[in-house]
């Protein structure tokens, strides 16, 4: 499928173009001839014969060339006839804006519509959409009246409706556009198709994104090798704005904390609310990526230097130690009052010489990977002047930096001066720390990527061909929740430590199983008839291997007493979990459609109901992936050794998470899976499942 | 100390008003000449005969009136001169606008201006301050060179600099001010005055407060007491952030946890960003709080919906569920595709009809307590008409409605005729749902002021006493750690129960003790020649009463055995703690200077280590406060019963909480104060001091 004839087509009819001023059929056809599109546009109107001084013509297939993008605005029900006639000639791509299809129910006409365009070869963008934009061939093949000022930045939207506050608000955040398309329903093209293309795309730096739901199969393994930034807003975070959300597009939101994963897995910058959107667009199209974590501060009020520095600690950064040099250097030519470390304040009454001089020295600083500039208007500000400070020495040096220009009237000019002499400006100083926060994020995963994406195949094939073989008779039978041994085998089968056990069915073997298995024993009674064996004197604890065969006799003659009919199949031989030393850990694993299997780890016992400290994943895990899914406990500490108790075998724990994730992965039989609680104990001593269940469906 | 010659002083002398351009003396002069000001003013420059046409007067003395205020712009050394002179001829007020005392080290200098308008009674702004405006009487007296336009919001800061972003952005977001002053150093007026003054200003509906410490003592009592929506931003949540303001004030930043109790526990909005800050005030200054929490959203789009009820949702709020009634009537007349559920959805082809009917609807179910109107500009959107529409029903409704018409130009006059028919407008529409948040916390908060305020003397006069003799007696014997015994005896008396114990002399008196005791026991020998009492054989768990005789005799024989030498003063009998019935908690409190006592409560054990579960709050508690501190505890889950655990007492562990806190309280010379643990056993069994120390100083 190529998208090239979409973003950059040399000839597009107009399916649809009405002669009805106001009607979106008008828009989109005056908006592709008016706006300075250098192609052929052709309108396509059966009942009319001028268009804006345009002839029309009745159906595509009586154009006097084959125009290589069809925009279609007819009604929902003959876009199929359409679009036929579109894949007959030759169309290549199609853009539908009708709405009408899957978000009002009707499953059937979309089919229609996306079987048409496969069958066809049609790169189809839509339906129920905005349309596109190419704001760099003033290309605006949409019923948005304008475009926005050209630039680097992309912006693909699940919802239209934002695309038009986006383009109206871009100028105020200093953004421009590249190119702008609404996805709608996504009847054939999805996201990742998109980025792909945008990623390739030389007039492309950016790639802003808002999306309900994604779509797409496969999107992390290909989203992790994108190379340019994406930035994200996603809606459903909350139960009811899933709701919200999929009301309107008839999307299905998932967990939230699944597309968190999917995000961070995949290096995708996620802003929580649209001015952090607009905010980091900005900042990535503008700058490099920091080197390192540690930055400086350049203002002349106290006041919002403190803020900010409080922004750049709460967003994971630091604030940089500035070399003996830059602070002597610092303190030869600002005044007493000034601060001359890091935060440096300038003072109020500073002029454009004191930033120059001093944002020189923390940019050629090695301990500085980038720099905060604000600037408050007092009276003596030098505002523009200011401005090209900083334009000009961004020009020399590589590193990030981030202007706040505070307030409105009096700094406007050189906040113009900024936008237009690619600097990035922020309104307020606490959001480029956050800002700076989100290019490292994409500087670190970009160092961690070939890490991250290192998946090994721990299994053998013939092992996954005997684990197929058992789940494939379960289905078989019709048994869906594996449970105890058929649960033990598989994960032991994908090298996960469950307990060792034997059964006995005479008090010699009881005692040659017991000194196999070794270490403190349970005993347990083994008969169908016997609901509640503790109480029938059916189970032993602590029994030590040499004890192992008097406790049998014990066993059996306990319920022989207790229940004289029941029917005795033998003594099960159980090592004991040694749970005191030790804490218990759920391992959990649910399918989440065409974004994979997810896997979750948390703490168990109190601590699930207590603090439901959890993390997710997605995908079969690399090392580092799983290592991440236990640092980003909460409790982690617990873990590591805390108040004389032992550092416990987190080696074990991630081979654990590895070894789950392979299995789930590998068997999309597999919907659900539960580990609850894998034991995991002192360094060296490893991990334990100690309960699984298994669902397949 | 009136406040009333500094807000509107009829008549103001500058002292230092200079004839050199770009000086701070002459910006100061000029602005309060030539912005509107009523009053008369005086410009006071022994080396100049006219300034701007006014005649210059050589010093206050020669004036010929008494000005009511005096703006003081002289080097830092002679301001104790001109104050003093101010002082002789009766000048009630002055504005220290000079820098340089405390914040460079001149703490001498500073103390001298203190004493001097302490001494005559002058009330005194500053020093090193940007001065005051007061825009409804057009007096600027700051050298800030504008005023932004005239609104009901006062503003507070101890940053002069940010003062000047704030002014200009003011317009920006719909602000409009009443009064504007920065403290400085706070040299003699601090935030509670100020506070209390503008709280009983007529034109004053909304206060802002920027501060990087709070220097007032009784700020908690009198700050709860304001019936005004007080709106900070505070610096230093972060260390560095804290390093940071106090080098540009020379004030010492608290611990934020501190400030946040302070702030939620006097009903004060706490904004985390500058956008916030204007945000909120904005939302408090064009509404009336809400009656409960639960909010509708009316939108054109899908997507910023969505957007937006995730806000209500992470922000605590919740959606209203319509009613039939209003449900049906949007049904009535909004197209198929629309959503007639919250949030409601009047499509992208809604003109300003749709959101009539559709907000008044909303308006009138009394199961809405509020409404934010989202309106993205689309190609037949009526953006002013819509507007007015919001504006004419909250004429006629008291709920809150918060509209977000989002982008710039194309809903420029929007927004503008928002603002000006006083309705909130933010940016994006999630800011909204944060704002509305943020009504409802004050809200309740003015709600449960009665009960949050409800403190009670629950330890007598005698009992006081008694621990006042207790502590006077470790001072005078220079006994700062109190611990054992002395701490037990300190919490006992106000009610804290600890552990039962006796002495006994031997086996009869042992029994007999055991007996009153009862429950399970430990025994310990008690000599000073035995420190490791274990393995002495000195210690005896799990004894019953009647089995102490027994007990007493087996610890004597043992110690006789393993130390024949050792002097023995007895057997000590003690309550047994069980531990595992119940959990540990901390309790801790801390001297905070100006700002009182504080209190912590956190989890103890593993917990304490691994996730820092805590909560704070300041100075003598009520039940509701102590209620809402275990309500914070993210694990409080644990205390309410989980997993088949009994609930524990938690109405033993507020009765706690609510001592202690009277405790330090009372007692100035407790600097420091650890329970760690108490045990907090389940319902109905109360708590139990395990152990404790007290720090005296």
């Amino acid at each position: 499928m190529s998208l090239e004839s979409l973003f950059n087509p040399k000839s597009i009819a107009v399916i649809g173009a009405s002669t009805e001023t106001g009607t979106v059929g008008n828009d989109v056809f005056k908006n592709l001839l008016t706006q300075g599109f250098k192609g052929k546009v052709y309108p396509i109107n059966p009942k009319a014969e001028l268009l804006l001084d345009q002839k029309c013509y009745p159906n595509i297939t009586s154009l006097p060339i084959i125009p290589e993008m069809a925009v279609i605005v007819v009604p929902a029900k003959i876009v199929p006839f359409v679009l036929k006639e579109c894949g007959q000639i030759g169309v290549k791509s199609a853009v539908v804006i009708s709405a009408g299809f899957k978000e009002i129910g009707n499953l059937d006409l979309e089919n229609d519509v996306k079987k048409i365009a496969s069958e066809n070869g049609i790169t189809l963008l839509g339906v129920n959409c905005l349309g596109i934009m190419n704001v760099q061939n003033s290309m605006n093949a949409t019923f948005a009246p304008k475009m926005p000022k050209a630039g680097n930045v992309s912006f693909i939207s699940q919802s239209g409706a934002l695309c038009s506050a986006v383009i109206d608000s871009a100028n105020e955040f200093g953004l421009g556009f590249s190119k702008i398309l609404s996805t709608g329903n996504k009847t054939s093209l999805d996201e990742i198709d998109i980025l792909e293309y945008l990623d390739k795309d030389p007039e492309t730096s950016v790639i802003m994104m808002y999306v309900e739901s994604i779509t797409s199969t496969n999107f992390l393994e290909r989203a992790r090798k994108l190379e340019k930034p994406i930035i994200v807003l996603k809606t459903g975070r909350s139960n009811e704005g899933q709701k919200a959300a999929s009301s309107h597009t008839g999307a299905l939101g998932g967990n939230d904390q699944i597309y968190e994963a999917l995000f961070r897995q995949s290096g995708i910058i996620r802003a929580y609310t649209i001015s952090d959107l607009f905010n980091y667009a900005q900042a990535f199209s503008r700058n490099n990526l920091p080197q390192g974590d540690k930055f400086a501060v350049l203002t002349n009020a106290g006041g919002p230097g403190g803020l900010t520095v409080d922004a750049v600690e709460i967003s994971g950064l630091k604030m940089a130690q500035l070399s003996q040099k830059s602070i002597k250097e610092l303190g030869s030519f600002l005044p007493v009052a000034a601060n001359i470390h890091n935060p440096v304040d300038v003072l109020g009454d500073a002029r454009s010489d004191r930033y120059a001089k001093s944002l020189e020295i923390l940019l050629s600083d090695k301990a500085v990977d980038g720099v905060i500039v604000i600037l408050t208007p007092q009276s003596v500000t030098q505002v523009v002047e200011t401005a090209k400070v900083i334009a000009n020495l961004k020009l020399i040096y590589d590193k990030p930096i981030i202007a706040s220009f505070m307030g409105d009237v009096a700094v406007k000019a050189g906040k113009d001066f900024l936008f237009e002499h690619n600097v990035s400006q922020v309104n307020f100083p606490d959001q480029a720390a956050y800002c700076m926060s989100m290019l490292y994020f994409r500087k670190q995963f970009l160092d961690n990527r070939k890490k991250l994406a290192n998946i090994a195949d721990n299994v053998s094939e013939k092992t996954r061909k005997q684990i197929q073989k058992v789940i494939q008779k379960a289905l078989l039978e019709n048994q869906k929740l594996l449970q105890g041994n058929i649960a033990d085998e598989i994960l032991e089968a994908y090298g996960l430590p469950t307990l060792k056990k034997s059964v006995a069915r005479n008090s010699e073997e009881a005692l040659i199983e017991a000194k196999k298995i070794g270490g403190k024993l349970v005993l347990k009674i083994i008969s169908p008839d016997i609901v509640h064996k503790s109480d029938a004197g059916g189970i032993l604890l602590d029994v030590l291997p040499d004890k192992a065969d008097s406790g049998f006799q014990t066993i059996i003659e306990n319920v022989r007493l207790k229940a004289p009919e029941a029917k005795i199949d033998g003594v099960l031989i159980m090592e004991m979990a040694e749970v005191e030393d030790g804490f218990e850990i759920i391992i959990g694993s649910t399918n989440e459609g065409n974004l994979g299997k997810s896997l979750m780890i948390g703490f168990g016992g109190i601590f699930v109901e207590a603090i439901k400290d959890v993390t997710f994943s997605l995908g079969k895990l690399s090392i580092r992936e799983a290592e991440m899914m236990i640092e980003r406990l909460k409790s982690k500490a617990l873990l590591y050794g805390v108040r004389g108790l032992p550092a416990m075998d987190i080696k074990a724990l991630i081979q654990s998470l590895i070894r789950v994730s392979e299995l789930v992965t590998d068997f999309p039989e597999i919907s659900e899976l539960d580990i609850n609680p894998i034991l995991i104990l002192p360094d060296g001593k490893g991990c334990k499942v100690l309960d699984s269940r298994i669902i397949l469906g």
